[in-house]
């Protein structure tokens, strides 16, 4: 009897797609599901698409892992958390040595490190695998950040290759790091996501709010900059949403949706790894925030009664809103790549950045040319930092004037710009030579003996200083 | 023989001096120690201070419990993590039913948590206790902020509140709320702390860089705003940083002093748990980011190479520089009461934020005379937003304009304002009624079929979006 080249189970929106791609890419793929009913649907869908063939459906797990090649690739597609550790407790018995259990849910990284753990003494593979570029991605084409198990990790390359976007013709898809690398990557993805969107928004804030242009002027404009420099998956989208026009009212869509972001938590999930690795990520930062605040829309118009309506329009060029962008796209890719890098540094993954900005070229939500130049710029030169990359530092200098200007219209404008005043902020502290930090190493000394350092005299020094203090509040 | 009031173990810097000041109010106080000499040094420091009488040494830690009233109050003052759970263990065999174990170190909240959730079975009460003023506050009156067991706090209290600073005859000593309430509230303060110097710091940057003024014309400035609405101990000490001279050679001290800041970890807890609740503190996670990039002095001075040194001055008053911490301070309060008010809502903790101010307006690193318009303003208003409450909002209004001045003068003069810029961000979102996430609910939609809310038609539902968008990359 034809083994299958590798099984995938769970058939929901996305492991239905992958194993649609998978088929439609020439290997046979085991499919199982702990609902008949899922089985049925999905044999029907494949049969549609001509796809059957390739298809081995097994209702019974232990038969749907028997008729899978060995060493087994055993895609597992559920919701993440406590189903995944279900999952695997339901494979183990069933599977041999040197076999592998691919997890390609929305997983947090820790947790795959700990099943990377569990598994690896047992002689089972754990790939823990960050899939972008949602159901259509999934389909045709994602974006495939692999970490885990390296021998496994070659047993099924050749499947995840072929079913992972190409750009120009090179598969988005890499094995990047042990344990749970891959997811790590995918959420840092996902924050760098928040930021992309936020910037955006924000920039259409401008564009509707200071310059008083309605949604289908906004539209152009977004479509103009996909010409350019800016050319992007998101870019792209961000025409077509404010383009749409409600069917019903003949209005602008974007007009009748309301304000008020969801969250799913990758987001706050990179802000919490940053602050752990004490990296700065101030744009993933402002992005969470700006959608919390969004959510708050009760709050905001009680605000807006207590302080009053902002009014009037704001003096700034489209081009400077292009270039604001871009120049606050280089700061928060700057802020989470430098997330990535020392993640990596502490876990000793030797993560390779260019291999990442070359994978999100193509299938993911951030796709774009933008990340063409960056995946170059890493591949040229050995520093972590984008801000330091001669290429950047150019681009940077040409954009940072008009990020002041939209920043310092926005201000006085009263136009939030959560992410794009912060990209600011951190590019002024990170390129100033003398902070000010030496006023807050005197104020430690004063109030804790903390200490601070003198050049020349070395750590650990004392101030002078005023024996008691009168209780300032009295 | 007679037994001591309270007892305390462990006699670094901030046990000694509390142990002093315990004795200093008239209380008896046992100590213990692992080291006799550590026990010898107490007493030679309480024998000149005329307090020996009033404390009595035990090396042996069974004779030291034993030598304490009961239901017995026993402090420990160790350092935080294992040291603590040690001692614990330690102390759980000679205690009786109804003693109680307060812990003052700078404990991570969740771990008090759990310490309590485990003693309070055993029928040992546990207090996690905040202390906040350092040395000097610890011997001469700090603030207190009480969490844990309620009953045993009873018993304490008479000596907590002895020990504690006062404010106009008020004790700045509170049991707030069970469990870890008190720790983390003590890491909110903590917090908040960082977003005040770091304000500080940032207003002195505009001053130095932008104004040209010397250190001593800082100082002069900070000494004049002392006597005004930012009156606090921090606006104080900082006068006094800015005038001390170094004796070496006769240059301003601060001027000398490297600007790479240290920071000990409740800055990133503060951060970290605002995330895990949602709650938006961009001004903490500013701050704890300047900080951290203040630290890479090397990174610095190369990007400053790469970037060119900024220069030249700036048009902005002292006035507006004054009112522009004012309303920065408002806004980052508001972030850390909002921190509080949503983690005691999430444990059931009731905490009163009225309280909370009372008890920081003495004795700890942020008192000011805004910590009693706060107390003021929460105890006559149930909102625990201080953005809405109406002498802030009177506040804010008359501040918000120089601090938009401040945030674009900054930006276009190359001056990094990492907090300020944060908190007028954050101002001009929440006062927003209408805001931007319409476009991400959109862009979200676009790509993941997240649904969005059209008022009046309900929720989920979805753009009718174009099918297929080519590769943006491509």
């Amino acid at each position: 009897m034809t083994k299958a080249d590798i099984g995938l189970v769970g058939l929901g929106v996305m492991g239905a797609n992958l194993a649609l791609n998978i088929a439609e890419n020439g290997y046979t793929v085991a499919v199982n599901n702990r609902s008949a009913q899922k089985i049925d649907d999905f044999m029907i869908a494949a049969k549609l698409e001509g796809l059957d063939g390739k298809v081995m459906p097994e209702l019974d797990l232990a038969a749907f892992v028997r008729s899978v090649k060995r060493p087994r690739s055993i895609i597992i597609m559920v919701k993440a958390g406590r189903p995944v550790d279900d999952m695997i407790e339901l494979l183990l018995p069933l599977l041999d040595k040197g076999d592998a259990i691919i997890e390609c849910g929305n997983s947090l990284f820790s947790d795959t490190e700990q099943r990377f753990e569990y598994l690896t003494p047992k002689g089972i593979g754990y790939l823990g695998v960050g899939v972008s570029g949602g159901a259509e991605g999934a389909r045709h084409g994602p974006s495939i950040m692999v970490g885990g198990s390296r021998e496994q990790w070659e047993n099924a390359a050749p499947v995840l290759k072929a079913i992972a976007a190409k750009f120009k013709g090179e598969s988005c898809c890499a094995w990047l790091g042990e344990g749970g690398a891959g997811h790590f990557v995918k959420t840092i993805h996902n924050g760098i996501e928040y930021g992309d969107m936020q910037m955006i928004a924000e920039v259409y804030g401008v564009m509707r709010d200071g310059l008083g242009m309605d949604a289908s002027a906004c539209a152009d404009v977004f479509k103009r900059w996909n010409e350019g420099p800016l050319n992007s998956y998101l870019i792209e989208i961000t025409g077509h949403v404010l383009e749409a026009v409600d069917s019903e009212s003949g209005k602008p869509l974007v007009d009748l949706i309301l304000d008020k972001a969801g969250q799913k938590g990758t987001g706050v999930w990179s802000a919490i790894a940053a602050q752990e690795l004490g990296v700065p990520a101030t744009a993933i930062e402002g992005a969470v925030a700006a959608r919390s605040i969004s959510s708050r829309k009760n709050e905001r118009i009680a605000a807006e009664g207590a302080y009053g309506k902002r009014e009037g329009a704001v003096d700034i060029s489209l081009d400077d809103l292009e270039k604001a962008l871009l120049a606050g796209k280089i700061v928060s890719y700057t802020q989470g790549f430098s997330v990535i890098a020392r993640k990596s540094e502490e876990k000793g993954w030797g993560l390779e950045l260019a291999t990442i900005a070359k994978i999100w070229r193509a299938g993911c939500i951030i796709r774009s040319r933008f990340l063409d130049q960056m995946a170059g710029a890493f591949a040229g030169d050995a520093s972590t930092n984008l801000l330091m990359v001669p290429d950047f530092v150019t681009l940077m200098k040409d954009c940072h004037p008009a990020l002041r200007r939209v920043v310092a219209a926005g201000a006085l404008g009263e136009l939030p710009l959560v992410c794009l005043s912060s990209a600011l902020s951190y590019f002024d502290s990170y390129r100033q030579g003398r902070g000010t930090a030496n006023l807050i190493q005197g104020q430690r000394d004063f109030f804790g003996s903390h200490g601070f350092e003198i050049e020349g005299r070395g750590a650990d020094l004392h101030g002078d200083w005023p024996a008691t203090i009168a209780e300032a509040a009295e």
